[in-house]
């Protein structure tokens, strides 16, 4: 099969693209900013040009649909950026979704799915497809940063009362997006594909100690019930023992510590962690959560300072289809041999939940020294096109075994 | 020498200058606002009372001088709160004064230090006082919660253009305040006095880390630098090594950890602490700041994250007069057989300052279970009144040694 995939188009549609809301060397483009709304119009746009119907629905995501009759194959991923952050993020996807469309003709459905950056809630636009987002959810969300209700942030776009567009149950053979990696694992081994496996769980816990408030000068030390030394303490622990229970993909984090009240003469009486892990094993997952659990019972028993644990989030791996996958790097390796490699996505992308209504697959590009959330975030133009070539012949590869 | 110390008056009196910003069992009293001002009036009426010539000074100090000629000793301690605090904290050692004043007659002075807590910058009263405040640290200082400025907040309380009284050279044999303990050392050994020997050394610290910002899930454990982590085990081996080089009463405090940004799936970029530690010993002290340093080093050349350490203030111990001392402990023992003891000051206190221009002792009185700097603080009303009379006997006991 021979493809028109343009390589001039891609690049030069991206650029396009990143001068919404440009930041330095990135772009800054949340959820319903001025810049977003116009980069959706604009990219609705796009979609008319290359023949297809275009809309915005009313959860904010943009869609362009191939008319007539036969297999289709949906592409896309997302247009909104992080706060100042890189170019590529979501836009990648896009283009290359784009791209697909025109290169290939027809089959190709588009879609950049609302908010997967979490401006306002939880991958609000691909859940609401996939039906898994109800209105009452839209009712309470807010912006996270300003506070603006979700209600009113779709009114300024001129989305209230729109209808939100659901999957049409039937019309797809299959959902594949490209995005880039995130991560250096390509670009340390000098690979120039990654074929998405599955995209890790996420299991976030809120972990606080309660100790006693005193001063830091009369209180000696052998009295004190220090809540911050307890979570330390524990984070010790945690970073003694996870190595060895992890999976070899297996990632843990501690975003945040809270000391209250934070002054430096008080020791602190409340303190206070948000921890995550991440792997696509359920059997590594449950073991780090028991493990976790063991700790934070133990520490407390132990005292001073009894603990809690709270689950913020457990979310469930989610499986890319096998055949995507081998479609995938069967084109990988036919433009550029040996260059593609499988690997579990540790980030969140909106495939996880079309992987719930249809077969998903998702591909990766490399990300220059594996930096992404910031507007350095790049990928070179070579990497870029080879990446439009294999996903452009993966989706039609897709079409033509539907 | 028999004194007309009066348990009720002290106690009343207390009761009354309690009712200035209450708040729960406790007051709020923040300095210079309206609550606390008002104090300050209603104070310098209790010392013109008691015959002697009072004022406010232009840094919000208020004394009560005694007219006439002969030796003189200086009492006091300070009238505002920290915030929904205690009653105890301050007005003790004021309300002593007042009544070491009243019962003695002749030869004492009284002040009390104005913002001893804190709120617009560090013992403002007492070094004003001392000759250690200049104008231009006043013109610089703004109240830490809501920023009001310190010239502001004085010209507000009426004190704009008001001269700062500083130390008559030779007026003075001493300075002797009274304070509640603040710890738990007294209750916990059955004593009732505290004789204090030094009010320790406070030396701060701020702690960085410089890691790199990055995905939390696309980051592998082996490639990340997080900075939050790296802080985390430095904190383990400061808690592992300091109390093998610590002195028997040293205490050290992490009252705070910053993590950049600080959200739940970003892996810090950077990382913060405030540290302390605090003793009499300056080799005790040196000692801690050595091994502070040499861990530090230690992490930030192990890597991978570099780190800082910035000196945020190094105090030095201020040892009390040994002959003010023994006055205190004579008079304990005469009033209550074997109640005192020894013991240095975990807290800062005006002593501190007070001991650079002369003589200076302090005495505490237990604190139940240790709490301060919280409205649930107290003292048991006998160990108030035995403390009144023990203060008031070492005053008069100082005053005819002079």
């Amino acid at each position: 099969m021979r493809l028109s995939v343009d390589p001039n188009r891609v690049l030069s549609d991206l650029r396009e693209l990143a001068r919404f809301g440009p930041y330095k060397t990135g772009v800054h483009r949340p959820t319903f900013s001025d810049e977003d709304v116009a980069a959706r119009r604009w990219f609705a746009g796009k979609l008319s040009e290359a023949g297809l119907d275009s809309s915005i629905d009313g959860i904010g995501n943009v869609y362009g649909l191939c008319p007539g009759p036969g297999p289709k194959i949906l592409t896309g991923s997302h247009l909104e950026s992080q706060n100042h952050a890189g170019w590529l993020d979501g836009a990648l996807g896009m283009v290359f979704a784009l791209e697909a469309a025109r290169a290939i003709g027809r089959g190709v459905d588009v879609a950049a799915w609302c908010d997967e950056e979490g401006h306002f809630g939880s991958f609000i636009g691909s859940r609401s497809f996939t039906g898994l987002l109800e209105e009452a959810e839209i009712d309470r969300l807010a912006n996270r940063y300003d506070g603006t209700p979700l209600r009113d942030a779709l009114a300024r776009a001129g989305l209230a009362g729109v209808a939100r567009r659901q999957v049409e149950p039937g019309r797809y053979r299959g959902f594949v997006e490209a995005h880039i990696e995130q991560g250096a694992n390509l670009e340390q081994s000098g690979l120039k594909i990654g074929v998405v496996t599955a995209i890790v769980a996420i299991w976030q816990y809120r972990v606080s100690a309660t100790g006693e408030q005193n001063h830091a000068g009369t209180t000696s030390m052998a009295r004190r019930r220090d809540a911050g030394l307890a979570l330390v303490r524990l984070l010790g622990e945690i970073d003694r023992r996870f190595p060895d229970l992890a999976g070899p993909a297996s990632v843990w984090t501690t975003g945040r510590i809270t000391l209250e009240p934070g002054a430096p003469s008080i020791i602190p009486g409340k303190a206070s962690m948000l921890f995550q892990f991440r792997d696509a094993n359920p059997a590594v997952l449950d073991r780090l959560d028991a493990e976790l659990r063991r700790l934070v019972a133990e520490a407390s028993a132990h005292g001073p300072c009894p603990m809690e644990i709270e689950v913020l989030g457990q979310s469930r791996p989610a499986l890319m289809d096998e055949g995507l996958q081998s479609l995938i790097a069967a084109a990988a390796e036919r433009l550029r041999p040996g260059c593609s490699v499988r690997m579990p996505s540790g980030a969140g992308h909106d495939a996880q939940y079309l992987a719930r209504v249809m077969p998903a697959a998702m591909m990766f590009v490399p990300s220059i020294g594996g930096i992404s959330h910031h507007w350095s975030e790049n990928t070179a133009d070579e990497d870029i096109v080879l990446g439009a070539e294999v996903y452009c012949h993966a989706v039609a590869a897709a079409l033509e075994a539907a």
